[in-house]
């Protein structure tokens, strides 16, 4: 018998909409579940590790990573690259773990494309004036700096309709239990459960095909 | 704004399985969910009321009904016909509820073929053994009769592979949840999002199609 596949989740959010806070509370709860480490030409933050938060890795290093097509997904932002490798997410799939990308919309629609079974998710504020809220709560910026982090997370929330699941964090713990149940309902799926089960069911239906 | 539709859902399993308590439980727990009211030719029983228990009817308004396409299913058993109103059902979607059947794999067939879009659940026992002991500790029957449901469960079981979502009664609180979060994640779709949160999107997206 094969080991039982993972599967792989798209999560995206607009900055503000506590995707971080939801994620790392869902992976206390939920066993055989990981987020994928991204590679990054950006040099580590103090207390950043390598292969914890990124994988760190050269230019050049990066480039041929892009040449070969190993990534799901990759950009340049702010003249550092940051890429999703397709070869390890394969890999923890292939050990039976979901994996969640955390990805903007752009990722998701290369990730689409290239695993159209992939389940995605995206988490939204319950209004503008809780996201503006949140977004003003983060420190002592102008209304300007304020209003741009605005028109980013509408531009990024208006591709909610390209994503099969939509979780409205208004309640942090009604949130947590949704997003649960999107990860547990995919895990009851026949055909996961057939594998996942497969000596129980062998056990009850001798005969079953 | 149309009122958003509820899902059909079916929920299948053999005698001894627990469907009866987790369907009760879970009532407790998710609002606009509700079970179909099936009619039947058969006499009430004491205790049973009409439209409650089940839709009373006589042999003549039965077969008028199935002449006229009225059932997504129905069958005759030990002389009395048993049957799923169309008609009913679909006003209760239509009002936005999520209507269960609690139907076998023959029923569960039928009405696939009328409404494909039906989610179907299979609720199992953990083993062949756990599932004689709880249809042995519902009475003092003999070991034939015994083996003769066991053989009925296992000719049911045998169809587990023609529905979406399996569901294992081993811990009854483990299986409620996993009743439950098939239920929310299924509500937290796109489609059913963009209806019951129409208000909410059109307020965070005013410019999204």
């Amino acid at each position: 018998m094969a080991q039982p596949r993972g599967r792989l989740y798209i999560l995206s959010a607009p900055s503000g909409a506590g995707k971080t806070s939801l994620v790392a509370a869902l992976l206390q709860q939920l066993s055989q579940l990981e987020v994928s480490v991204s590679h990054t030409t950006r040099a580590p933050r103090p207390g950043e590790q390598d292969g914890v938060n990124y994988h760190f890795t050269n230019r050049d290093a990066f480039q041929k990573l892009v040449d070969q097509g190993a990534f799901f997904e990759w950009a340049e932002v702010f003249g550092n690259c940051y890429g999703t490798s397709r070869l390890t997410v394969e890999a923890r799939l292939a050990a039976g773990v979901d994996v969640i990308l955390e990805i903007d919309w752009q990722g998701a629609q290369q990730v689409r494309k290239q695993m159209p079974e992939a389940i995605s998710v995206f988490i939204l504020p319950p209004s503008q004036e809780a996201l503006r809220q949140r977004l003003t709560a983060r420190g002592q910026d102008s209304v300007e700096i304020i209003e741009g982090r605005m028109q980013q997370a509408i531009s990024e929330m208006s591709h909610y309709p390209e994503y099969d699941y939509l979780v409205i964090n208004d309640d942090f713990a009604q949130a947590l239990t949704e997003l649960q149940a999107i990860f547990t309902a995919n895990r009851l799926r026949l055909d996961r459960q057939m594998q996942h089960q497969a000596a129980l069911l062998a056990n009850l239906v001798p005969n079953a095909s």
